[in-house]
Parts: structure tokens; C-alpha cells; sequence
């Protein structure tokens, strides 16, 4: 049987995923309320409060499939980006699936799609899993992880089908200047991809969603796992023109996004309030983090238009080492060993209620003094 | 941009999925409660009660990604089907989910997967997306739709991954003898993917989930989208050796069983009583609906042990028009026109709560008398 599974399969290197709070809990005999966790970009204020009411009555639903697509969730994104329900597909596996459904879309074994790394790592695994070539680009260190844009005009070519430009880039949390997307964007007709899965934490006028209804070869990608603190829940969704919406329908998974998770999605896009709440805190907390981490001088820490910071680690530790110390004193922030392309040693801290941030840096003096 | 998708996108035909009952209640301006649903092969009976108490807790983890693999649910599943945890995947978009994580697994272009019909339309889907090379098997409708195994085994070749057999087969009803799969299993080192998703309404002695541990080519599929009620949220779930298992395990979506899925999977698999009680009323409601449709003369039903029926129309009318004059009255079945392989003019009834199965009934006898 063994002998029938795919060579790619057989190589694979599986994602390495944040660890949980109940993971850390099980093995280190942490109480769950005393675990702080800064390791998987979340928003630590949780989804909005009315979710609790809206679930129940959904229940007496659940023997039934999801709606494909639902009206009113379709409506409230709409609204919410300005931007037609034609042009919006919504994933039930986050923007994962977004991202596999791309792949269905073009991909044939032997295509290539250009990834610039250090990035988000299921670009690269999704391609891979779908026969595709990796080809990488670079975020350049030296210059605070500013994206290498000749080196990608350099990579196109007629096997190119899709660009993958994560901005803010995760891990590194800094943005693509605009001017360079739009050179890309410019210079072929393969799919640029604008994961703005953080884009709620950057500044508003760099939002480049509309983009997608300029350009025939940009699509946006957006979540509700960040900023509408529903990652437990799986929602992704991508706005791209109208002829590409309807191929990638035709091959997206039908009934995945389950009828408790769309009940979240309408309820989150409804609290407005919430949703600025938690900007206003994310950044508050990017802030305190921020300043409190510049302090150490064995660690240096990036600029970010996210919801999380990449700092790098001089103390001697490597990122394994320091990111088990901190998980003894309950803490889970992000080992970056397993982001290709990134040169030296890496943890992802993410944004934390302020208690939080406080107590993970007084934890910090422990380890780097 | 279009010049870059696929050419099986272009050509694509997409899955028909069953009608909901928001969709006949937007078109027809029927109540929701009025609505009889019989056309997704749901249990009528819902999920376990004790649901709602149990996924108010979980709100206030949602922020958080879902555990890959979450603990108490695998031990759970482990007891429920006395099968190791490592023989079992669980996935996030139902038997769906696990049906592409075979082909993400096995299947490289060209491949040949062997699908007799008629049957689940996903197979087809599945393997056509993932670039593999569709060959039609059958079930023979003049011999109540028994399977043509000698002619699977005459497709049987060097090419062949996978072969698909659904047992309870889905839309006839029937089972497929145990002494034909074994033959079909003991022929080849292909993946045999023997799909249980109905199993709980067949006969006990019936249950070949085993035969995934006595076979190394063995998959069994299984669901919580029937007898659980939960078709809603999504979960499915294949057993199999745990080499495969360990293979499927690195292309699967890693975080797509969302937070509250997972409790309602825990859930309902501790609601024994639940269980026993939508088991035994489901083969009650099947005997109802085959006693009071085995009466009308110009339809012709086929016997099943699922939780549905195949009905076939000979009173005139094409099966959609059929299945229009019941949308009017309320009633949703199943229109088996987009099923490959059947030969006539069908439809498929589900099982219903008691009074629904009667009034429906009822309301036949003003279309077909």
C-alpha cells in the first residue's frame, strides 16, 4: 500500500503549528488560566460577547448542512469592505482554504509560484501538496525585512501562475511598500496574492482591498482569525474579480464553512463597537510590547504593522532553548526555527491583554538578565 | 488572467448540493417551520441536547486555533468504535475533507479511480480536481442495484489508487455483500474506500469498520453528519492503518475541525441514550415511509438500510417536475437527476420525524393519485 503514496507525500515536512494553551497545560502541569499565550497572532479580547446568545438558537440547526453561501453573512461582508458580494469567497478552513482553492484553481504540476521568505508557511506547503514549484523570493534582513523586488521581476516567467505578497508579512510584521506591489502586480499576469490576513492593524490607508476590483490579477485575502478574534472558527475569505470568484467556486470545498462558524461571522461583523475596541487595544498592546522589548539589549525587536513583533534573540539561547524557558514560566510565544528564510535566532511574540504584556516582560528579566 | 486557470476548472462541473430549508422558504415564501426537509439525508432528530449547555463554555476560547488533534475527542472516538487513536483521522469539513486528503495523498495526474455508479457525487469531484482520471464501475438497477464486481475487476490496473464502494450506497439504499468487497480488497493493492457514512441505520453485523485493520488496503469513511445530527458542523472521519493515517495526517487542512465542532463531536459521542434513541427511530421512520410509499402504484421504491430511499417515478411527470409540485407544497426531497448512472426518473426521501414522514405521505397522494 505504502508504495502508492505519493513521492511529495513521502517527503513531506508537516506545518509546525503554535503550540495551544491546553498542549502547554497537559505537559508542563500549568493551570490553563495561568498560561499567557503570545504565540499564535490571536486578539486576546476574544470574539465579541454577543456570540454566546446567537449560537444557541442556531443548535436546534445543526442536523442540517450549512448554506454554501449565506445571504446575510454575504451582506454584512459587503458592507463591511465596500465591496460587492460577487466579488467575495468566503473559506470554512480560514484563509487556508482560500489558499488550497487558489491552487485547484491554477495550479498544474510544474507551475511555479514565487514565495518570498521568511513568510507564512502554508504558501509553500499548499503549493507543494498541489504539484506546484517553489520558487523563492527574499525579504531582505539587512533593511528591515523590505521585500527584494527586482529579485522577483527576475523570477517571473510563463510558469508562473501565482505571487504570494503577505503584508504585513508574518513573521516579520513590516509592510510592502506600495509601489512595489503595484511593479509586480504590473509585470505579469500570473495571480498576485495580498494576504492581508493583519491588515486590521495597520495603518487604514494602506488597506489595498480595493485593489482587487482594479487589478484582473490581484486577489486580497482577509480572516476573521485575527482582529475578529475567531481563529477557533475557521472563516477566511478572498475579494478578486467576478470571473475568477466563479472558477474558484466551482472547486472550493461546498458545505465547509459549518453553521456555527457563519452565525459568528454575521454576529462579529455586526459589533461594530467591538471590532474598534480591540484595534485600539491590539495596537495599544503592539505599543507596550514594543517599548518594553527595545529595553533588552540582547534582544532586538522589529517594527510591525501587526498584531505580533519579531525579535531576535543575541543572548546566546537559540530560539528553542529561550522559547522552552519561557513556556516553564507559562508562557507560549512563537519558535521561528521553522520559517525558511529567516537568518540567525527568532521568536514571534504576539499582542497580549496588557496584564499580560506586562507580566510576560518582568518573566523576560529572568531569562535575559 | 482567465488564460491561466485550469483547463478542469473550465470544464467543471460543479456539485448539486440539497436543497436548505432558508433557500425554499427566500423562494417560496414558506415558513421555515412549515418546511418538511427530506432531501439531505439528515437526522431529523437533531443533535444531542446536551449541545448548548456544553458550547456556551467554549465561546471564550474561540480567539484561540483549534488543537489539530484534540485529546478527549480521539479517546472518545477511540471507545465509541473500539479502534485505536492512531488508526483514526478526524476532519473539519466531514467525510468531504477526508475524501481529498486521499487524493491529496495518493493521487498524481493520470492516476485512474475506480467509482461505480450510480453513487456519491463526491468521489467524482474529488478526483477530478486533484487531476486523477475518473473510471465509472455500476450497479446493476434490473438486480435492486447490486454491484458488477466482475466488472471492477476488470478495471483493475496499475493505474488504480483508489476504488470508491459506498455501503449503505448512496442514493440507492443497498448494501454491498461483504463476500464482493473482500473479493475487490484481495485483488489489488489499491486503496479500497469502504464509505460507513450510513452504517449506524444497517443491520450491526454488517459493520465492517474492522476490516481497516485487517486489510492494509482498507479505508474506512464514517461521519457524525447523519445519525450524530450534525451535518451542520462538519465532522468526518476515516480509520485505516496507521501508516496511511500518519501519511494523510501531513496533507490534511492542520487547524479545519473548528473549536465548537470539536465539542460537539465530544458531546454527542457521550450522549449514548441520544444515539440508541435516533437509531432506533430512524429505522422506524424508514419503515414508515417504505410501507406508505410501497402503496403508490406509479412509483416504485427500493429497499434500504440508510436513512433514506430511492424512489423511482412512473406516474409521467420527469423527476423534476416532481420534485417542483413538492417544493410547492413544502416538502423538500432529494432530485436525483445530477446523480451519474441512474437510469429513469428518481427521487430520494430521507427520513423525517413521524408526523412529517405521514404528512408527507399525505401530500403525495395530491400529485401522484
Amino acid at each position: 500500500m505504502k508504495n502508492k503514496v505519493r513521492n511529495i507525500v513521502k517527503e513531506f515536512k508537516p506545518y509546525v503549528p503554535g503550540k495551544s494553551k491546553e498542549e502547554i497545560c497537559r505537559k508542563y502541569g500549568i493551570n490553563l488560566e495561568n498560561i499567557i499565550k503570545l504565540g499564535s497572532n490571536e486578539n486576546p479580547w476574544g470574539p465579541s460577547p454577543k456570540i454566546k446568545e446567537k449560537i444557541i438558537s442556531e443548535v436546534e440547526n445543526l442536523h442540517q448542512y450549512p448554506e454554501p453561501i449565506n445571504p446575510t453573512l454575504m451582506n454584512r461582508l459587503s458592507e463591511f469592505l465596500d465591496i460587492p458580494e460577487n466579488n467575495i469567497i468566503v473559506g470554512g478552513d480560514g484563509a487556508d482554504e482560500i489558499i488550497d482553492t487558489i491552487m485547484r484553481t491554477f495550479i498544474e504540476p510544474g507551475d511555479e509560484v514565487i514565495i518570498p521568505i521568511p513568510t507564512f508557511t502554508q504558501y509553500r506547503i499548499s503549493t507543494k501538496i498541489h504539484g506546484g514549484k517553489v520558487v523563492y523570493g527574499r525579504y531582505i534582513k539587512e533593511n528591515n525585512y523590505d521585500l527584494d523586488v527586482n529579485d522577483i521581476l527576475n523570477k517571473i516567467n510563463d510558469k508562473t501562475k501565482v505571487i504570494f505578497l503577505c503584508t504585513p508579512n508574518n513573521p516579520t510584521g513590516n509592510i510592502i511598500k506600495k509601489e512595489d506591489i503595484k511593479n509586480i502586480v504590473e509585470s505579469t499576469d500570473a495571480l498576485v496574492v495580498i494576504d492581508h490576513a493583519y491588515i486590521e492593524y495597520s495603518k487604514k490607508e494602506y488597506d489595498l482591498t480595493r485593489w482587487a476590483l482594479d487589478y484582473d490579477n490581484v486577489l486580497v485575502l482577509r480572516t476573521f482569525s485575527k482582529i475578529f478574534g475567531l481563529a477557533g472558527q475557521r472563516i477566511g475569505y478572498g475579494v478578486c474579480n467576478e470571473e475568477i470568484i466563479n472558477y474558484m467556486m466551482r472547486v472550493k470545498p461546498i458545505f465547509s464553512l459549518t453553521r456555527l462558524s457563519q452565525v459568528c461571522a454575521i454576529t462579529a461583523l455586526e459589533d461594530k463597537d467591538f471590532f474598534e475596541y480591540c484595534r485600539a487595544n491590539g495596537i495599544k498592546s503592539r505599543e507596550i510590547l514594543y517599548n518594553g522589548l527595545e529595553k533588552f539589549k540582547l534582544l532586538k525587536v522589529y517594527p510591525s504593522e501587526a498584531n505580533y513583533l519579531l525579535v531576535e534573540i543575541k543572548n546566546g539561547l537559540t530560539s528553542t532553548q529561550f522559547t522552552e524557558e519561557l513556556l516553564k514560566r507559562g508562557v507560549i510565544v512563537r519558535d521561528c526555527k521553522s520559517f525558511e528564510g529567516l537568518d540567525g535566532e527568532f521568536i514571534r511574540v504576539s499582542i497580549g491583554k496588557f496584564e499580560e504584556c506586562n507580566r510576560f516582560l518582568d518573566i523576560l528579566k529572568d531569562i535575559c538578565d
